[in-house]
């Protein structure tokens, strides 16, 4: 049970942390390499080369015009789920859009901007249709969440 | 190896009709229903209980101000494939920020806008991690999408 | 008269709070709810059974792929008035769009973005074609609002 | 048990027409009427006021700056549900945020853009509250749109 | 020469002030007044028309649904110069647009988001037309900003 | 009495007719040019210094960067009126921002998108703080467009 | 003298004609090729190495999440001018964002959204720099469409 | 080899200062002006005459409805690389489409918001089809940026 989670730049990594931890929990193994689609090209290449056999789902992130998710989606058929970073202008539109609107034939997995908690949720949904122990986390994690909302409900009340 | 196919509307068929024709070309079961998180929520979340246990992936398709992927995703955790549809209205952007800004702990992999296609490719890839069959079809599929292009290519040379 | 105000997390509380003042101020009974539509579903749907026969108006509250408005819509009669949250990324716009866009035959009462006052005064007005009283408050309301932009209108010159 | 409908110019009546059948199906009064905030303030102000003791809800269509709806909402505590309509240019989204935008005092209660179905429901929604047959009425309209979702789907089966 | 600068909010006030002062420099009477189009219909035109006969140009300055500077162009013929107010969601978007979009028949002469400056020249312009003393004034306007251009430059080099 | 009306291209005339025709039946001469500012900067500079003295107002009308009605406002006191046109992309946002945006010292006038009719009536509304015939012919207008208006909405009932 | 022209699609071919002629009649070698980023990642690669050394600049046009030219970019120095094309949804903005907004290090000379033209002119324009009679087509050019506008010009006096 | 930058306004500065000091260190003479299309146009047409004959390549830094490139790009053949700066509203967007979508005829090498280095290296990679000490530069840029990124790379290892 692996996951590469790849960067566009290392100063991504605080929006990925916790969704990093959140896998590790879940006792899925997690390889994470800041690799730069446009300033790497061979490294990363050579990265999703070597991860083809034993990685099940790639988690890539990435900022302003974000081809990150879907360059690394092009040379492989491992699911890439996209996560959009926003940077210092346009509020994150130019990441979204860069990584979702995909032409036909190579889609990317894209989720909430800036959520590195919802990449690696989606990440162990995918890995949860192959590994029931994944599933299992994700029941008991469903449910813990349920109770803060609750417990915040209650609070409130 | 099964996926659901769920429109908000009969009248988003069109946009999915190739990709439903995809996976059944890969030798993946669809069952391919018309049910609204608005209209028939009742329905829809009853489907959702009849399918938990047999299915691989849901891909859930709507414009506007696009509920279904999110609450389909808030009952299950099947992975939940999101394909905004564009309405006659803004263009799209409603339907694929409805879709894909779901909010920290219920992802939704959102895919191009209008593209039936990659929403079929995405559930493929991701059934791929557990059937080798997948895997091989879509290693034949690329390949050939791949000729496709360099024959347009030499056509335009 | 009772309005129940339900927000999609505690953390939109304060843009509620001058809201639930003046909807009690207005002498009408409020209760304040932190329940999402996505993390705790079945919760929320018990909530609006419970509260369908003795709730005039439901505000709801939330950002980023704001469904609870419109979930909550789908499942009663009673006018929804949606509230969009602006939340980290895309100011406000993915929140409006995915409250107010809905598809026909669920519609859901939108109001200014982050304007707690607004839901508050739009449950109020609509309350107000039923319970004299409140249509006073409102009366009241307006004349002390006039008065205020006045005021400043005097220091002004 | 009344509906004012007002549009800013008579060219938007197609988009208003089928929400006007349907309130005059729910056994609703409707006085439709194309008055401009721009061109005919004097006018506009003297409906509203004519109407203030025998309307229940107002609807109010524009495009472009729409102002109509807000406009009417500064003088009357009617509620106004605020329909925009799409123009030639920028798709409907300088119509959405000239009406549900309004500063804190004066909110309307906006729904989606050119659905005339959907404004016709909100103020029956409203009505509701206080006339029961209009509560029967829109409990069977929810039965029939279901029965043509599922029919529509069954069809798809 | 009498220019009136209507703001929809004393809050608005900040980014007018420099305008104002240009205004007065330029030997222009300034009447500035807080008044809501929404919150103070009546005041609002009651002041319109008292202005109607010794004021040149009016300045409307307001934010969100920014109705203020076209329910004042439909009162009177005075050139009405509109300045959108960014306010604390969309960056300006919703105040630009529901000041520039007017439809057919009332125009507001719109000038850049936030900048009270350029609202007081414009309303300058227009005025030199009619007062050749602002046409002079507004020359050593423009030869000043030249020279400041310039000494930057100097300073740049 | 004089209008110079800027197109940057032969095919934006379409959009400026109206406005043309309604410019000369109320009496004001219109020399109408066809001038890019970036394909003949020189000759539109030229034509600029030629009519400095003998033209109240410009209207400048163009599509996408629409730099025209800011290189001309930059170059003259005269008020110029921007009209912004929309192209085959972005739905006239472009056009919009370049026009309306002006930095701090040289404003332009800007108008609704497509919409020749207000550009002229904003240069007439100019005009008339000097010309008492331009108000009278403007007081015409509104009175027959009242007229349209309210004959529409007669019809309507 | 030489030009790559790369399409992400054969289907972008009618907006790239124009600019491939004016290349042309320049006496610029043009070699146009359809290659995608995605579905050809390993025959662009190869492409890109063998015109390495007798290309002196490539234009690169794609639509939706535009990654062709950006990618384009990162394996080679040779000046790359970005064409965005209009697709389907989103009226060209996705293009744009996906090809301009690159992040610091691998920059791409972005043009108008589905102009040809302009990236022939542009892609000139740098070889002008080393070429004199590419200078020389682009005087005549430019003094050709300069007679053209005032020749417009002179049928609309 | 030299290349002009021109900045709308002193306060430009910061953002242009990492590219300025690239381009020295790559060894090519900077002529750094602030000179405003719009408050300073004669001066700016006397230097770029004066610099036509021996300048590469010119950077033109501008915010708000931003001509200052596509102006610069009508008065020579020199190629423009178009800086977009972002200013206190719409976070960019103005700057952005006022710059990139310059109608057929006068392109602008358009790059990243607010990235001076993206226009330093755009400029120099120009430069380079005609200087090879400047490729030479660029192939060393290139390698220290893959370096930092590889480094970054190992200390997230």
């Amino acid at each position: 049970m692996k996951v590469a989670v790849i960067m566009g730049s290392k100063s991504d990594y605080p929006k990925l942390e916790d969704g990093i931890q959140l896998l590790e929990k879940f006792g899925i193994e997690v390889v994470a390499r800041a690799l730069s689609a446009h300033r790497t090209p061979n490294q990363l290449m050579n990265f999703i080369k070597e991860i083809e056999n034993d990685t099940d789902v790639i988690i890539a992130a990435a900022g302003k015009a974000a081809h990150l998710p879907g360059v690394i989606a092009s040379h492989t058929l491992i699911p890439v789920v996209g996560l959009p970073i926003k940077s210092s202008t346009l509020d994150g539109l130019d990441s979204l859009l860069s990584i979702v609107q995909m032409p036909p034939g190579i889609p990317v997995a894209t989720v909430t901007i800036d959520s590195g908690i919802n990449a690696a949720l989606m990440a162990s949904q995918i890995m949860s249709i192959k590994y029931q122990e994944i599933k299992d986390s994700l029941i008991i994690y469903r449910k813990e969440m349920e109770e803060k909302v609750l417990e915040a409900d209650k609070n409130l009340k």
